[in-house]
């Protein structure tokens, strides 16, 4: 499990005056990076070395809303990975009440440069327990 | 049933060469929008009214990726009314080869301007099939 | 001059109740895109086969703010060409009332693949004035 | 003067492999949102009393792109303010290298809650440095 906080932006909002919803999906992969990193793997590098981990599929359910400028929190944990795929889940909540804003999950599949289904190589199979 | 259909903008994309995950739902709430005015509702003159559409649950699957300047539809129909909630279901696909490149459904409240969940209003009914 | 007109997405609000500023300099990318294609040149494929059109500096004055659901108008001209750079300036402006919401004028600098500077190839110096 | 540090999201980039441009008027009101929380005025209050603080110009110049996963820097500076505007100045930088990445100017002007121009008020007067 890993958790990053940060500041809602301006930019975040939308006209009802709370964080346009699309935004969490953002929030989560900003999560999935530091989990990754938290793993010892730069997702960053893996995806220069030709391991690209593609959205495969999204789920979010919005509990309350984000406002601007609140401090928000995602946490982040591997819920599945094989040598194909890889699921995470967050739980984002307002680190000022505590309160859950919203859960989500995501699905991902191993792909090559190509954007084609590969195999998660050999190297980075221990920093996400496939042994 | 509504169609729309746009060009993939520039900024959509991210550096995989392909539209950022997150569009897909940006996309869905443009269908959205259209199919409500094709009831003979704007969503804009409604929510003006004090009637908030509100993101309860979003989920999309992605299956071929949008690329930049791609013609893109998106097919919106809404699955389930009530007078507390509705929820649309969307096909997204490319207009020149007809691949199907995402489908979605999103779960929507209705909620007063304090964004609390309240009951579509009697004039409302109509259009969504609610008598 | 080439025209561009659509409607402004929910997502493209914030919580004041208009346009957020940055969304702005999107559309114009998307009158720039739109005049180029109007000159018989694609910037997809241009792009392709490693002509980028780097943005150098951007500029925008706001004078009335755009809102949701409003359709919006952007007239794109090209202001200054060399084998160099392009200068694009543009005029946003709202369909229904004609009213001026914003002018706007981008730099662009030819660059390669390693996105250094590179000049406009022969074959796209007609598109665009260069002869 | 004041600064902030964060990483480039994925979903700041576009298909250069950069980050897109408009992004950096994002950042450039996130630097600016410090800016003032440094003077001891958070914008949001500030917002929620009726004090709105439009953009009337904003120009970017761009001099090396910003990548995903970089750690960037905004220096922010009130560069004049008057009891009707507020100008930033911002310097945006790589924080490995220390390149500076982009500069950039925005102006602002006080308006009341219908977006109409009105007169800082007295309160706010001391921390803008207006007395």
């Amino acid at each position: 499990m890993t958790e990053i906080q940060f500041r809602v932006r301006y930019a975040e909002t939308d006209q009802m005056g709370v964080v346009y919803h699309a935004n969490y999906l953002v929030w989560m992969e900003m999560g999935r990076v530091e989990m990754c990193r938290s793993l010892g793997v730069s997702y960053r590098d893996m995806e220069a070395e030709g391991v690209l981990l593609i959205v495969a599929e999204a789920n979010c359910r919005y509990m309350a809303p984000a406002r601007y400028d609140d401090e928000v929190s995602v946490m982040t944990k591997v819920k599945r990975s094989t040598t194909r795929l890889l699921e995470f889940e967050y739980a984002i909540s307002s680190v000022e009440s505590g309160r859950k804003l919203a859960v989500g999950v995501t699905t991902h599949i191993f792909c090559n440069r190509e954007l084609r289904p590969s195999r998660l190589p050999e190297r980075y199979r221990n920093a996400f327990g496939l042994v």
